[in-house]
């Protein structure tokens, strides 16, 4: 996770809405699940939606209700201990990959746990308090540490159900509306000496800062990601059995992972599918590619004669444009409408993530910090159609490993002009 | 799985009653567990309880209901592919350590489906038909399949929980009484020609026989089997840090794994503790010692200046001895009482598992057959707290690698004359 | 290695004579190979051939002219660590699999050390002692110590040079013979209770004995190995394709280790090809075939009907016929003549390697013992064309994991009556 | 490998003279080493010293002699396959970590094919051609790809040499003469819009250009490398036991390896010893510490208080400071005498290897190109003693990965104003 960097001067009772419409949504998403769906945990990057659920609540307890509150008694000690993704030198009998063996406490117990921190959360946030200002910023802090989650909980359930053989539906089994295919346009854009990085305005996480110049050289940049119909020309070319095509490290990834399309594809007679939060449905051609790696990414990306983005150029590209998230009502990708900027799925940038000229890990921090990440992983920008759209910021960084592709990754093209 | 050898000649009626009260006795060993409990799985020699309550069921369905009875409509045509443990060639997606992964169906649905099979079954039972002792047959096979895997359901729990560090209690907290220690005796047996192998009166499985003569020198064997006070003492005399004292494998098992101590073992303020199935509790000295590897009980037995019995030495010993198993009422190892021979923990002997003289396996037998498995394990003999007391007869062999620890696995010494 | 059960009362001249000679022929072995070939270490099994010539050598000195020779000064004691097969607990950078990586001392200070060494043998072997008889018998087991490597040595020199993609030649170019098709028949034995195990006149192994009871039931046996044209008739009808034809373990290590043929075969237009010490060669039909691991060896015999003997019932039918075996001349599998009974090829038999009845490692052996290999392990009988005449004996047990096949290992059928 | 850049317009007598020179330093190279030693291959990263000669070879017969000489025939067409470095699909008998087991062709014959080929070259440059210019370019190119390899082969000779547990001493076994401690100071630049990367004079890779523009803030960074001694000072302070220093990835690096000084590090008495190419000798305390990966450097820069510098600062720090390369004389680092700017050890930058604003690999381009590494390594920049000093240039990009150690790797502080 993640500290603040900066947090706006927000009032109590702002602070309450907003954690009371935050959890409302992480309940929503999990709403459809049963106990056993709440178990699921198919790989160590994963994690169970019931380990989410507790572990976000006990970020609040942890943090705030313990330090803060002199009233608070937490339910049971030993959740701390249990959903606290921070002790991993705890052991191997409570490694990261084992959180799929807690069976107990329950999915009604993690409930009952949650209840009880919102209650006192908000009976905090109601009282008169000297360092209420620190309050609302905390609980800021850990709403948008519950957005992150919220993310990871849809995309981690979709690979646990992935591995059942009768492949369940989530939620809202009806397929896509089908549109029109949008041309692949470009805008060109002068580069100069600019600046990126949070300005200081509104919430950020420390490694979108600090703001910094950078020289930019003219380059064009696609007006939309890349869609399905476009891989499957990729695909069809033969790019995933094209060495030249590929960096070193991706054709070892693709060789040793046998890849050979998108995460969750298979072909049946002649068309391709994708396993979907909403089940199968069949891959609609117009809709952004998803589930690729970095390595496929930049893969096709040279088969297209193009390249990837620079986070840079990225940012200077859409700082001043509308968003389209579409989590909530969607729950899987649209096809794109003409026009739409960004937001429907995350784009690997050919960025390293690395700190900004001047960066300093927050000393003394809420837990750890984005540094300590910052190696052989690669940025992405935009946000997907499981971000919740308060997270969405042109500064945001997210970022995985140039092989993972079970997050909704996807890609844009750029070039030199 | 295993065919079987020879069965009872058994009314419709009796073969019912065994039903009935086997199935009932599982739905028993489930009763303690939430949802969540019956996802667990561990490691991939480990299953499920969920799916051995619907793999036990499927068996049923498979090879009684669906080739007998011309009206049977399975609830759900997919269980056959999601329970059947031997399409293991089905593909990754599906693969035996998967199964945790499995969360839908879900348990109730697991237990309607239990339902409805039992029904068929014993409409099935009261019908008129030409062929009701082959189904009867059939049936005693298919309970004696199911008592196999509440050995397997309740061990593998064990397992599942382990990782909790909760470490919760299955059932019956209570600590188990302490008794006095039982010293340790020798019976001498002369050999000679001899036979072992089943007789062929009531039921075994296919590799019990053939009935064989086998020569056996003179041998002295334990009247009871090795206790914990007397794996403590091996482990006070470095037991576990005395490379000659192993078998070279077994050696590189013990450096691999770090065991210093049986599964499930730790040190607390001077005194061992374990994990069981009634929770943590204090390692009972004079109870049988459990959950150690053939590597580790050879090296006890050449440390005690003795080894392990063949096969052949315990059968001829104790073919006409009562048994002592009792898991129902235990569910965790009891001290032994003074002249107990055996029953309450799985003894190792140094036989591997290999076919007798004359076995052939069944053809068109139901399912697969235990010879496929006679390479690299080793034959255990007697039955444990957790081995139904119907299973448990002088010519039962199971078999497990000599690494595995996780079954209620001891045993018991032998010597030379 | 080995320590001995029964040294002949030799008397010294005998001695020396044993060891030149057995010391030459480890030298004409190594003759062909330049310095960069005895430095081939292709896998951990396998060990270069300067090391099989320098660890002999070592035997020698480290357990009779250290202990017995006051006069003797070893040329570098260092070499006692680097060539002791024994200390594999010296850690890591000396650790088995890396033997190819010491190339100093040369190939020619190892012969320089073999020299001295022989040197020191022959005169000590001279001198008027009262423990010459127990120097003999040092000098005897160090001997058939020797000749074990030697066949180590041809066998691991083959698998290095297998790596080679200019498949260069040990020596002996030639192509072997092509001879006639020799029928498959059988010689039926009738059983009984009989003994088997060495019965302690000439050299033996201690694993050898004790000479034992044993029953047998009536059994036939092939009178010949299996051969080439036979196994390709079982590659034709799909037996490396068929799961049912192995046992679970097989079927997993052909799976991972994509076999389709014994180890060193291609196909190359419509003809199989061996790589072999003579380089490549045509496979030839009527030699008996070589290279299959136990897995393969039990899938043939099951495919064929039939199943591989016991280590019982191939003494006692074979304890009384001549050998065949021809190293010096042949350094290949020649076909079989008509009537040629064993010694071309080590036959695997599905006996696990374990100990007699009443065997006991021997106390403050030279080194360590057989014993601690008596686990996972097969036991195969006759020699191969690799293997030294004086090594062959009716009652020698060679054993190999059942996934290994860089060895000379075949196999015969057996079935019952 | 590598593409060429831009290459000087020579004369055929000058590359005729530069091609006579750089083969005479690499055969003076070897000349020390015996045919066994020649085959050490201690791991897939490294090669033999035998495989350098031949490849470096290779590449002129390939790209020079067969598509320019008629007249020339190689001396061996099999070599093309053997010794091509990028034929690494050809099949996993011939993988990259399969080198170690090419024993034929021996030495002599290798040294041979090099003489053949040197003839042929200085041959061809003496012939009057209209192709001469691109001939002496092609040459060129050719010296300074054995160049490279003139450097891995002392550093992957050191990392087979230290398997050894004899420790064998490659050259000049005297010790390193004890200077002075050089107090660490900083040189303070102020950034701004500069520009990084070759500018087309002179021999240079694709990868160092273009040149580009590149804002810099103000920055300091240090007049010498980090020492021993100051590394002795970060474990002795718990460095490598102090997670929070590290990067997560390091970390887990740290554990898994068990890393806790750099390669080639023991002590002994009290005091750190290193094995180098001179031998063991003792940790020379005023040398620059050579043998840390990045994760390691990284981690001592944030226990300094300081950081890597990024690639940009580093050139633009040393851009017009002479060089203090020393490979022929010294063979093992010495102590850095005051004011040595750079060239005794590879220097870890923070940038990871990725292409400059507008890089595109060479079409059509002898081999392959730079671009496929650009993913998951780090820049090094300057050089070290190993380094030939024509190499040396400060926009030199070398590359490792960030665990990688066996190289001349060390660090040299920066921090920000």
């Amino acid at each position: 996770m993640t500290a603040k960097r900066h947090i706006r001067q927000d009032t109590a009772g702002e602070a309450g809405i907003l954690y009371a419409d935050v959890r409302a949504t992480t309940d929503e998403l999990t709403a459809p699940l049963a106990p056993e769906d709440m178990m699921l945990q198919s790989m160590s990057d994963a994690s169970p939606a019931k380990w989410h659920l507790a572990h976000t609540t006990w970020f609040f307890e942890e943090f705030i209700l313990k330090p803060r509150s002199a009233s608070y008694r937490s339910p049971d000690d030993r959740f701390a201990f249990l959903f606290n993704s921070y002790y991993v030198q705890a052991g191997p009998r409570h490694a990261r990959d084992k959180r799929g063996l807690v069976s107990r406490p329950d999915g009604q117990a993690v409930l009952d746990y949650r209840r009880f921190v919102d209650d006192s959360i908000q009976r905090l946030l109601q009282e008169d308090r000297a360092d209420h200002v620190e309050i609302a910023e905390l609980v800021e802090l850990g709403c948008h540490h519950e957005m992150q989650h919220q993310e990871l909980l849809v995309t981690d359930l979709l690979h646990g159900l992935s591995y059942n053989p009768l492949m369940p539906t989530y939620r809202d089994p009806a397929p896509c509306p089908v549109t029109d295919e949008v041309p692949l346009t470009f805008t060109r854009h002068d580069g100069g000496l600019t600046e990126i990085g949070h300005d200081g305005s509104g919430f950020a996480y420390d490694c979108e800062g600090p703001r910094h110049k950078v020289w930019l050289d003219p380059y064009e940049i696609a007006d939309r990601p890349v869609t399905n119909r476009e891989w499957i020309a990729f695909m069809e070319d033969g790019g995933y059995a094209t060495t030249p095509l590929w960096l070193m490290d991706g054709w070892a990834a693709c060789e040793k992972n046998a890849w050979d399309a998108p995460l969750y594809w298979w072909e049946q007679d002649g068309a391709w599918w994708s396993f979907t939060l909403r089940g199968p449905q069949p891959v609609n051609l117009d809709a952004p590619v998803c589930h690729v790696s970095y390595y496929e990414a930049d893969a096709f990306a040279r088969w297209a004669g193009a390249r990837l983005p620079t986070e840079a150029e990225w940012e200077t590209a859409f700082r001043n444009r509308p968003i389209t998230g579409n989590f909530l009502e969607s729950g899987t990708l649209r096809p794109l409408p003409g026009g739409s900027p960004w937001g429907d799925v995350w784009e690997w940038t050919q960025s390293p993530f690395s700190p900004y000229p001047g960066f300093r890990p927050p000393e003394g921090a809420i837990g750890e910090y984005n540094g300590k990440f910052m190696v052989n992983q690669f940025v992405l920008r935009g946000g997907s159609c499981a971000t919740p759209v308060r997270q969405m910021r042109p500064t945001y960084r997210t970022f995985f490993y140039p092989h993972q592709r079970w997050q909704m990754l996807g890609l844009r093209l750029a070039r030199d002009v």
